[in-house]
């Protein structure tokens, strides 16, 4: 797979006539760069620049200590070793190759491609700087966001496997839960099932999954808390596993039933199957060259026309290695998103969360699916929950 | 630990006289700041700010998603939930503390202290920028490396249980380890006694430990290779333990005894007690206010006049959270090292390794140790190796 995203990358430099893209970093266990476990094995500890030529060409600038660990990976065609002075070796391989605009790991929008220090820019600078001929850094992010954005069939299958994971524990949790049953205690019943199935949780640890039971539950990135499941609650689960690298983000409704019920209530139920419609409407509408606003609005717009009130989040986000994954995003133009991120055109290979919700008296309703986009349209990679999960 | 370390934070920045600290992060999972579960116990997905203020006060600019998970924490004296636009927030919050000198987790030199993205700095330079009044954004270098550095009586304790338990590794692998056994099998060893343990390792697992056996391995971050072990090798075992969110690294020599040895044979012998005596002095030698250079130098010059060549990299580094845990280092004046990272007097709490290394004609031979450094002088944390751990 590394071999496969260092050919990406190589097409994406071509397509945007970019001479060289430069992924600078050090102690990469301490201080990492979102994209260098596409690109690379290893960690690094000293100064390191894994460098895509528009040529086709990769070169590592390596430390004395790291470079036999680099040359164990067979993934480049060149290691230099530079001995001690890093910043001469940088500026004597961008002067030979001629390079007049440079790609590095920074953007104000997009976290993915963030990942350059500012202090090993202020030293990427300082080597441009030095060279006589003009170098123009420009931010990396259109070729990182193609880079993580379009996956590879390989990617595509560990992501279905991550979900297959996912829903198998959601599924086993319906036959767990019942009145009574805290919230920490539904969270505790997630993490024996991963560890039973020798799987990660998609985020950090205490949080995922986060679980959201009746009214008094606060919705967001939070520890799952006392609050005991009554019967008439309703329950939003958010969750997903990390399996062999990749991640799913789902989430489930379950509705504890009154005694005299066999369906959820009226209010949980209608906003239930006012957020599949949203989904299924925003599924159906989006395609290659369809933005991510636009399809925001699809589903959204469609929420605030059955009556409730538009949720305080985007529709979804990307989802790979991290179960947010950075770049394009459908969400409205919000101060929060950049118009970048939320103007650029859907792709094919890109993997979304599609995920609206509604909070009712009996708590908060909430659905998130994963869909892939084809060249053609968009297919579920998740099963879509069709069904309240209901529980006595 | 987190009070502690924010308590720290508090009085290091009235010594510096600094008005504000800023850790600024988002999506904290994907793109790390290394400072920051120093500081808080959670992850964030958008962006936010952590101020540590000279008043003493502590104060959170978080998105509604992740208020809920920081309250929960009960570390911050304020958390302001920012509503969509995160500038606007933070330029008010500078306003009215009337700031005018911000410290910003950026470093050329040291990458412990350089978390922050060079996008987020455009962030952060743009809002800066914005207000009439002029603010100083200068690097929380000096903060960072002595809060990172000075380990707490818990954090000191925490590392020597991580020593210990890669002791007992150590000590388990003599009866692992003879003739004809590979230096991957002896990585297999390690890595079955590190889940035995309940423990991970320190760096990278696929190069801890890093083994090399004989004169034909290569020293430094690498893999284990097919090199077999033979009578008359002499191998250096580099290796820590990652427990209870703190490391250590340690190396140990280790012989295969010839059919008519009793002990090592000369050349290894003599290389061998020639670093442990560099060790020696370099450990007597240091307390607060020598240089990290002063140090390196005690060692190296020692190991010279002993008719070796001087070792290609630094005597040793801190440990903590990191087996190289950033900041100063006690190592020469060599270009890949700044000044300041070697010219800074050491200061009681902190925590180095010692790890001078010779190459002889049987393999390479290194010791490495960890010292703490006391208000007079250095105490060992690890066990020192006093003798070659010699094999039938």
């Amino acid at each position: 797979m590394y071999k496969e995203k260092l050919e990406q990358a190589v097409a994406i430099l071509k397509e945007q006539d970019m001479d060289i893209w430069i992924t600078l970093v050090r102690e990469t266990i301490m201080n990492n760069d979102p994209i260098l476990h596409f690109i690379s094995k290893v960690d690094f500890t000293a100064v390191t620049a894994i460098m895509v030529m528009k040529s086709g060409k990769t070169v590592v600038l390596a430390g004395n200590n790291d470079a036999e660990g680099i040359k164990q990976t067979q993934l480049y065609d060149e290691i230099i070793v530079y001995n001690g002075n890093f910043k001469d070796a940088l500026r004597e391989l961008l002067n030979q190759n001629k390079v007049t605009k440079l790609a590095a790991n920074y953007s104000i929008e997009d976290v993915a491609s963030d990942g350059l220090s500012h202090g090993l820019f202020l030293m990427l600078q300082e080597v441009v700087n030095s060279i006589g001929a003009k170098i123009e850094i420009v931010s990396a992010a259109p070729i990182i966001s193609k880079l993580r954005g379009n996956k590879t069939a390989v990617e595509k299958q560990l992501i279905i496997d991550a979900i297959n994971t996912a829903e198998y524990i959601f599924q086993d949790a319906r036959c767990y839960i019942k009145e009574g049953v805290s919230e920490q205690k539904i969270h505790q019943f997630f993490t024996d099932r991963l560890k039973h199935y020798g799987v990660q949780p998609s985020w950090q640890a205490s949080q995922c999954p986060g679980v959201m039971v009746g009214p008094q539950s606060i919705p967001g990135h939070n520890a799952p808390t006392e609050i005991i499941a009554c019967k008439g609650d309703v329950m939003d689960i958010d969750f997903g596993v990390l399996q062999n690298g990749y991640c799913s983000d789902l989430q489930r409704t379950y509705y504890i039933l009154e005694d005299n019920e066999d369906s959820a209530c009226e209010e949980v139920q209608k906003a239930f199957d006012t957020l599949k419609e949203a989904v299924r409407r925003a599924a159906n509408f989006m395609r290659p060259g369809v933005t991510g606003e636009e399809a925001d609005t699809i589903a959204r717009s469609y929420v605030v026309s059955q009556g409730y009130p538009s949720w305080n989040y985007a529709l979804g986000h990307q989802v790979g290695r991290m179960a947010h994954d950075g770049g394009m995003i459908l969400a409205p133009k919000w101060d929060r998103y950049s118009s970048r991120q939320v103007e650029q055109p859907l792709e094919a290979g890109m993997v979304f969360t599609l995920e609206p919700g509604i909070a009712t008296s009996r708590g908060y309703v909430g659905i998130e699916e994963m869909v892939y986009i084809t060249d053609e349209g968009t297919e579920f990679l998740s099963t879509p929950q069709q069904e309240i999960f209901l529980l006595r």
